[in-house]
């Protein structure tokens, strides 16, 4: 039987949305974050460590943005001006990248992870601090950065023992594209959109001409990515749109290509969450797991010079954590008192958690499992308990 | 060559103070922190994770007390309460101990990491955000904790490479006892206090009588621990005092018996840092590197019931990191586009850090150089850039 410790539900203790995370559920967070920094790492991406706490308005670029009224602010004694809590770490990335590392090789590959803090939590996430993990590749606008991200993404998720996940990919913007192209209104338009980004049939139904056809074909492509493709290169779009079909129609080859296993879906009305994107945007999910394991896409990185194109995702740890089945139990030996240091040291070389006694017990087993260990020294040898 | 990033001084980007860690230092500091986590976790040690920010009360116990005006605060518009940052994990692990793990049985032994935020650096640490890692043995008030604690660390710091550092005792309820049990004034005791803690031999010797004689022994005893335990041994104290040196002389030859490679020296009349503290204390230093690598002792974990008695201590990651030799060079191999994936996989595994090209080189050696990799990929083989 695993050890697990007690624990009683006091949640008033905490504010709601924050909390404390007790060993087994802490220890293998750790072990997941390690692994992730691993993998990142031995695919050439270097890690960086931005602080928890900035300028407030260095927060304000990219995904940052959009959590603008999302930031816990506090005015700094110090410098006398306002600095606030990360609510993402992309926009700190982005912040080092076009800085320190402004002249460092392009394309440039950096890893993180960390906690970020919001005011508020939403209804799938109401946590309001969470560990993120992610990469960035920096520099390079071609179809081969989405590739090696969409496929480092797959490493890293099977790294933790994820094989099942599903990537799907979305086209911010194929549907203002279109909407440019045929000449559109703004009302027009924005119906067009809303109606596509949720999937609404009945709404869709009631458009007339070539953007009710064309919408409708976009809703169809919904799904499993090669029917989805074969759809949208069926469809008569304007150039412009047209050319954006054509960038996923070859990410979806060369993916297959190299990845054939790769579960892929479509989903080209969706923009939620994916505003500040400037090219194929992607979510990656688990089946029967709430909240999406992560996303990504292409976002153009700003600074002095003109911006550069970025490729990468996030990691949210908590929904990773929930894909993931229970650490397997550890092993607790207890140790009586007056044990030899050196026997003690080599059970834990042979990868026992070792609990040594303070002063001698009167029964060392009954102690053992007082300690809720499943181990127990006894005679030089490892009994169970 | 070790691969190394171009980094302009760029510190006006960020307020005093708070810094990005970039490279090769941030995974350096990450594999540290992963090698203290798992030495903590196979001594028994389950780990904790406390929120970043939580209700400002809760972070005014045990040592959070001394850094209450260092601490960020802000209004949560949620709950319409006073928030905080931690400036310290260890009141925040006391307040696991008491109420979430309050029936998790005795000794509970608990470990953490992670970033504390202070509003004001120090003179000695002028960082304002740092990483803390540490222990807390929780239920005992025996000599066998402190013996435990101790050697913790001392296999802690040995596990990340660090095989020299030296403990410093102190004794902070010492003086306080010899005042009270002589019956001194409050002025007089203040003197002597604060004589004894700054080391000041000139206002010793204007101290007369049986503290003047006591206090210069105090100083007299401060070094090597054989030797200073010998003196303490030898002054006159009344009986409390006696019991706290009794105590020390227990410690130190309990250890000797044990670790008798320990370095350790006495500091019987130091209290800075230890205020909260209820019984022996100790710093972690090296040699030649600026400010102490951690410090522990035993404080009272307070809650609804009587204090529990605590010992455990913490390690500043910044300090720890000066006491370190540099990472060993990473290996980074630039991978021509196009190449194997199994093949890359396979460096991997190997343990290169592999670069993808993003598209075909005019010179793969030239494109390997330019992105700093040492090794290229040429022929099937592993080639030296």
């Amino acid at each position: 039987m695993p050890r697990s410790i007690n624990e009683p539900n006091d949640t008033a203790l905490l504010p709601e949305g924050l909390h404390d995370t007790l060993a087994h559920t802490a220890e293998h967070e750790a072990e997941i974050v390690e692994k992730l920094r691993q993998c990142f790492a031995s695919h050439g991406y270097e890690r960086v460590v931005p602080p928890l706490m900035e300028f407030e308005e260095s927060l304000l670029i990219g995904p940052g943005k959009a959590q603008s009224r999302n930031m816990f602010r506090v005015m700094d004694p110090v410098t006398q001006r306002m600095m606030a809590v990360r609510t993402d770490m992309t926009g700190q990335v982005a912040r080092i990248a076009r800085t320190r590392l402004r002249n460092a090789p392009r394309p440039l590959r950096l890893s993180y992870s960390g906690d970020v803090l919001r005011v508020r939590g939403t209804q799938l996430r109401p946590e309001r601090e969470f560990k993120q993990a992610g990469v960035e590749l920096i520099g390079s606008d071609s179809t081969e950065a989405y590739v090696e991200i969409i496929l480092l993404a797959r490493n890293v998720l099977s790294s933790v023992g994820i094989a099942n996940a599903s990537i799907d990919l979305t086209m911010p913007l194929l549907v203002p594209a279109i909407c440019r192209g045929l000449g559109l209104s703004k009302e027009v338009s924005a119906t067009v959109r809303h109606a596509l980004n949720a999937k609404d049939m009945g709404e869709l139904e009631t458009l007339d001409g070539e953007i009710g056809e064309i919408s409708r074909a976009l809703l169809a492509a919904t799904g499993a990515a090669d029917a989805g493709m074969d759809i949208l290169n069926k469809i008569n779009l304007p150039t412009e749109a047209r050319e954006i079909c054509g960038e996923m129609d070859i990410l979806l080859a060369r993916l297959k290509e190299v990845a054939p296993e790769l579960s892929m879906t479509l989903d080209p009305g969706e923009y939620t969450g994916f505003e500040f994107q400037t090219g194929i945007g992607f979510s990656l999910f688990v089946k029967g797991v709430r909240g999406e394991l992560g996303r990504g896409g292409r976002y153009p990185v700003e600074g002095d010079d003109s911006p550069e194109p970025a490729t990468g995702f996030s990691l949210y740890l908590d929904s990773l954590m929930r894909a993931l089945p229970e650490m397997t139990a550890l092993k607790y030996i207890y140790c009586p008192y007056g044990m030899d240091m050196a026997a003690i040291a080599d059970l834990r070389d042979q990868g026992y958690r070792t609990i040594c006694g303070l002063q001698e017990a009167e029964d060392d087993r009954a102690e053992a499992q007082r300690l809720k260990c499943q181990y127990l020294w006894q005679a030089d040898n490892v009994i169970e308990c």
